[in-house]
């Protein structure tokens, strides 16, 4: 051979063996796997698969185990059904369960001497007593320790004067009576009915007005729908029925001895004269057969229209009764008492896969007054359900990028103590990893549509996931629970969407959300609330709270719990699955730009006074503004993000999750330390409200209300100043990191 | 060919071919970078260079440059020192550089009315006054804008009336004056020595006790070495010198008028009435020439030993002077102004490669009382040769792995104002992102070793990183500065290693460590403390801080503040470098068992009263025992970590960066609401030192001084579980996280 030819040979061959080499090297290279190529595609097959897995059946089933037999927070009853949640979640397949006990201050009537309250005449001889007891429906006779209606916490003490009626007992209800009627009820007993406002909120301003006790009454007007039957023929509250709840102000505090701190076994307690939130008065609810009796024979003025309730009496004002019974007085006899007592949370979780130090909570109470069949047991259900689909994958080989957590807290009932005592317990942890919170209280109070409460950057993802959803009702096969929703409930005002509701408080998501600013929602099925003109639901928190009710009425084919179900088990999945955050700050943006204008037209109702004392809300335009501009870009960034990065992708994913807790001032609002979100609040008049910009709120609220006008507008131009300073450093939170 | 060789032929190519393509694969899957394999090679290579850059003429060059002028807070020329900053650090290669301004209260002698102290006779006439200024040292003889010694944010007025002595004016010398001496100082005017303490507890302190004035002298005892010439012979005080210095009780909230929010324009801003920490008595100081002048005829008791200082005079504790010179008073003549003033900040940045949103911060303070020579002057040089240091290694192309900040801090002088506005401005962001902050206040108070003050988890990086420095002392070539420091200041009653100290304030960490519990540290050259009693050193705030005392006396080849500036750098290099945080948990878990029992043998004072109201520390030691097996099991993970995975290592990262932050609780300590760290506060009764489990050892101080014990110890009760708590649920988050 010639030596040329044998080179080119040999250089033939080293080309072959490079190329191959070569060859092997690249399909080395992009072999080796990057992080996040392939789990998307997983990820939303999974999805479906957990919605679909969830089964109205199922639901039943786990309804109707869970409300044979009263289980109030505190009792063993209620023990039992934590350690059957347990068992039962483990078995799901979670990867870990645990009983969390906390000894919290919890308040329960007397054995062995019942709370009701007299007539007297003037010899003190009871001519009229209130029922001891709700009479208790068939299939439940033999059942024990139903509590009979009560009001937790309320002040012991036997009270004896004149009523005076005082409507809904809202702020503006005892303004109208001091100011309009000229009526003082210091040293009188005020009666009032359920409805409107968070009753808690009734019992401060009775005690402010100066009443020395309090009957709350459930009126027709407010807890009978009309056409309905009351219960067991329809889900009307029989006029025997009363409403039990807690009558506390404690603004977030959670155990009224443990402020703060949670409530452990080393903790240290405050004196019952120093625990937060307890109302010097006694309190005590009745249903409308007692309050005919107390309401029949009132005196004084004939009231406004709007302070007539549907029973057939004058709802004359007084104070006290008509000539002919003048004589005769109100005495209430509550003998409840407060009590250290240990409750348990139940927490289980499924460890995130990649990024087990972000965590996704789904967290609902399980306590109950008596059966709980609406409330929680509903929403336990959903949750329980919920548990069962997350473990079925699992089994199937899924595990989320973060960390699931499920609880099931106790003593909601007595002040949201369970959730809030384990927030204090978790605090350092939740700030730095929590990614959402989603909450669990009963899953139907209605029986027309979807209802969400939710912060703005979860209004997208809703969205989404219920487009995902079938609409539970029928005749609507093939429908969307969306679009189900959306023709329901359009937000006409504002946009062609579902309507979106901000969050006030009353369950909790409470010391998460507003304490923690982690971003929360929640969502059940509702009521058509143009028609449907009650407050809540007219068996709330009585007897009659049954599986029945729900099986009978409410969801008789389950098909809205599991379309509930979905909704909470689609955020979630969601929220600890998708490789970005699904949080949406240009909704934000237009929430606050929609807040900050609503609340300058409401500064503006004294535009003397404002310029008088040279208030602006430019700075607050201003930094929405900002935050408007910053969203956009960073949602523009999220475009261009290398999805292939993990640590670019953890980035982004930071400033999503942290965008809920820059909202948080650590000094908290005035004279509410534990509620520090500066862009939402619990109204300081009605606890169940959400109030945006509440500082702002508060501070123009008392405008009207003050000795010193000057002053109370320095307080409002300092809120305008925090509040524009909080949107402008949350703004800053978006901007890239350096 | 036999069809049995071709085969064999062909399963031979087929070999071949299959093992060079695998040959290439495993070759491609090597060589594709994984993110952290090659970096900590180079880091380490580059701190090297990094440390070596820094140069002794350079940052001579530095302080001579910036000590030209007086550059007091607010004024022009501290403006333009900021100016010339910000040109020569985006000279020596920062990504960006900005000034950031605030509007806040700082405080100035009336140019048209000085103050000054008279000795007034009956007749009213001023038979002596306290020098106007002091002498001005030789070259600065032509300089303007020199601000009199005075006490920023004295009260203004003319009080008239005796004097009472009360040596260094702390907490047990005026209970010592009333409780041992019987000497009330109402109506009086109170002079103490300066030292031992921070002046504002001295103001404080003489306000409580009702004073109506207070004078504060300069000691030859507390500000005289011995064997030392006075300036500009030597380093000692000169007689007419005297200290200037704010008198703010501020607690950390920074701009007295925008406290908990950073002072911007749109920012409400309270009244002076409502402002935070203005004494309300007029407040002077002066050289011991003056003192003697006030102190000679003083009558009274003669004073206990301790009380006396090293002038020609008997110490004598009044009230008022002695028969001769009975009816001669002493008047107060105080005009000084407080005044919404323009500071500036100068922020500088180095983008982090990796992790942008990870900050590790070197802050200092630029404003100076005069020339700055020492304070903070030779702080600012040493940041400003770091910076240097930092853009040569840009330009080699080095990059840290997370961001760098570089802050000239205006207005310390005024309460760490410009920091801590900086902070408030920036705390949404710094609390999720901050790694460290390293404190760059003056860089040598002394002429014998370094001195450490820190958070526990950064001792072992001080160790580390010192043993990687030169001494600067002659005679100690190839001494480390670890070997040096350790031979004159080992940590004997404990270990051995060179002496550390706990944080207190007085520098702008205070924001970063005590309010938002940022891992915080500082280092400076010092005296030898057992030899040389006097406080601070003596010219300290004085006219003579120039350039030429440091460069004359204090460190002439400009090697220990060389090796101060290598210390600073080395630190934060590593916290921005290193792949995981040079951050030693352990070390928390030994300082914490050791503040623990202290603070538990304080208690045992009172052995019956912890008795009898059942006052028990086990829940804290308990609490320190979990947080000390959590500690150690976390570096074990550490051991075992995946450091190719960067979100396994962005996880244990986040939990040491997030450690800190932990010990924060946002409700404050009593009554101090802007100290949030559990385990570190200054102390109540001296800003200047760290106090250990602060909320404990207040709630002990007051047990001695309460008229309710009961109530006093329920405190310490209280406080005790918040520190369990607290260390409890830190220890959680080294927990793995799921």
């Amino acid at each position: 051979m010639r030596k040329e030819s044998r080179l080119i040979r040999w250089i033939g061959w080293i080309v072959v063996v490079t190329a191959l080499v070569l060859l092997g090297f690249i399909i080395g290279w992009f072999a080796k796997p990057t992080t996040n190529t392939t789990n998307q595609i997983a990820s939303s097959k999974y999805l479906r698969e957990f919605l679909d897995e969830m089964q109205s059946d199922q639901i039943r089933e786990h309804l109707r185990k869970f409300t044979r037999l009263p289980h109030l927070a505190g009792t063993e009853q209620n023990l039992r059904y934590a350690e059957q949640i347990r068992k039962e979640w483990l078995e799901f397949g979670l990867d870990s369960v645990e009983m969390v006990p906390y000894d919290v201050l919890l308040s329960y009537p007397n054995k062995s001497q019942p709370n009701y309250i007299s007539i007297v005449d003037q010899l003190g001889s009871e001519v009229f007593n209130t029922s001891l007891a709700e009479p208790v429906p068939a299939g439940y006779e033999d059942v024990s320790n139903i509590v009979p209606p009560y009001s937790a916490f309320s002040a012991k003490g036997q009270p004896e004067g004149d009523l005076v009626y005082v409507n809904y007992g809202r702020t503006e209800d005892f303004f109208q009576l001091e100011r309009e009627m000229g009526i003082n009820v210091t040293g009188k007993i005020v009666i009032v009915r359920y409805g409107k406002i968070f009753r808690g909120n009734k019992v401060k301003n009775a005690m402010l007005a100066g009443a020395k006790g309090i009957i709350m009454f459930s009126d027709p007007a407010d807890y009978w729908a009309a056409g309905v039957q009351p219960y067991p023929d329809g889900w009307n509250l029989p006029g025997g029925g009363a409403q039990r709840g807690n009558v506390l102000n404690l603004n977030g505090a959670g155990d009224p001895l443990t402020p703060g701190y949670p409530a452990k076994e080393y903790t240290y307690r405050f004196s019952l004269e120093d625990a937060v939130g307890l109302p010097k008065i006694p309190v005590h609810p009745i249903g409308f057969h007692d309050a005919i009796h107390l309401l029949k024979n009132m005196g004084g003025p004939i009231p406004p229209n709007n302070w007539k309730g549907a029973l057939n009496v004058s709802y004359k004002i007084g104070p006290g009764f008509t000539d002919d019974f003048r004589s005769q007085k109100v005495r209430m006899n509550i003998h409840t008492n407060n009590q250290l007592t240990r409750i348990y949370n139940v927490i289980g979780r499924i460890r995130g896969a990649l990024e087990p130090d972000r965590y996704v909570i789904l967290g609902g109470h399980r306590d109950a007054w008596v059966f709980g069949g609406i409330d929680p047991m509903s929403g336990a259900a959903v949750v329980h359900e919920t548990v069962r689909s997350a473990g079925r994958l699992l089994s199937k080989g899924w595990r989320p990028r973060r960390t699931l957590i499920f609880a099931s807290w106790d003593a909601e009932e007595f002040g949201l103590q369970g959730s809030t005592e384990w927030a204090e317990d978790n605090a350092k942890l939740l700030q730095e990893r929590a990614v959402a919170y989603i909450n669990a209280d009963s899953a139907i109070e209605g029986m027309y549509t979807l209802r969400v409460d939710c912060t703005p950057s979860l209004h997208t993802l809703v969205y989404d996931i219920t487009k995902q959803i079938a609409s539970p009702e029928e005749g609507e096969e093939g429908v969307s629970l969306y679009d189900s929703w959306h023709k329901r409930d359009n937000w006409t005002n504002d946009r062609d969407a579902p309507r979106i509701n901000k969050l006030g408080s009353g369950s909790d998501f409470e010391a998460y959300f507003i304490r923690l600013g982690i971003a929360a929602g929640r969502a059940r099925y509702t009521k058509n609330k143009i028609t449907e003109r009650y407050s809540s639901y007219p068996v709330y928190h009585s007897v009659y709270e049954t599986f029945e009710i729900v099986e009978r009425f409410y969801d008789p084919s389950f098909k809205r719990l599991r379309a509930v179900a979905q909704v909470r088990g689609g955020l979630i999945f969601q929220l600890a699955d998708s490789l970005l955050l699904p949080l949406d700050v240009n909704q934000y943006a237009d929430s606050l730009r929609k807040y900050a204008k609503s609340i300058a037209q409401l500064a503006q109702r004294h535009p003397e006074q404002m310029k008088m004392y040279e208030v602006s809300f430019d700075s607050l335009f201003s930094a929405v503004e900002n935050f408007t501009i910053a969203a956009r870009d960073f949602h523009e960034r999220l475009q261009t993000l290398n999805r292939e990065d993990p640590l670019q992708v953890r980035v982004m994913n930071d400033q999503l999750m942290y965008l809920e807790r820059a909202f948080i001032d650590p000094l908290g609002l005035p004279g509410r330390p534990f509620y520090r979100h500066v862009i939402f609040a619990p109204s300081s008049h009605n606890k169940y409200a959400g109030e945006s910009f509440p500082g702002i709120y508060d501070a123009l609220f008392d405008i009207e209300n003050s000795a010193d006008p000057e002053k109370a507008w320095e307080e409002v131009k300092r809120q305008i100043s925090i509040a524009a300073f909080t949107v402008h450093s949350t703004a800053m939170t978006l901007t890239p990191p350096a």
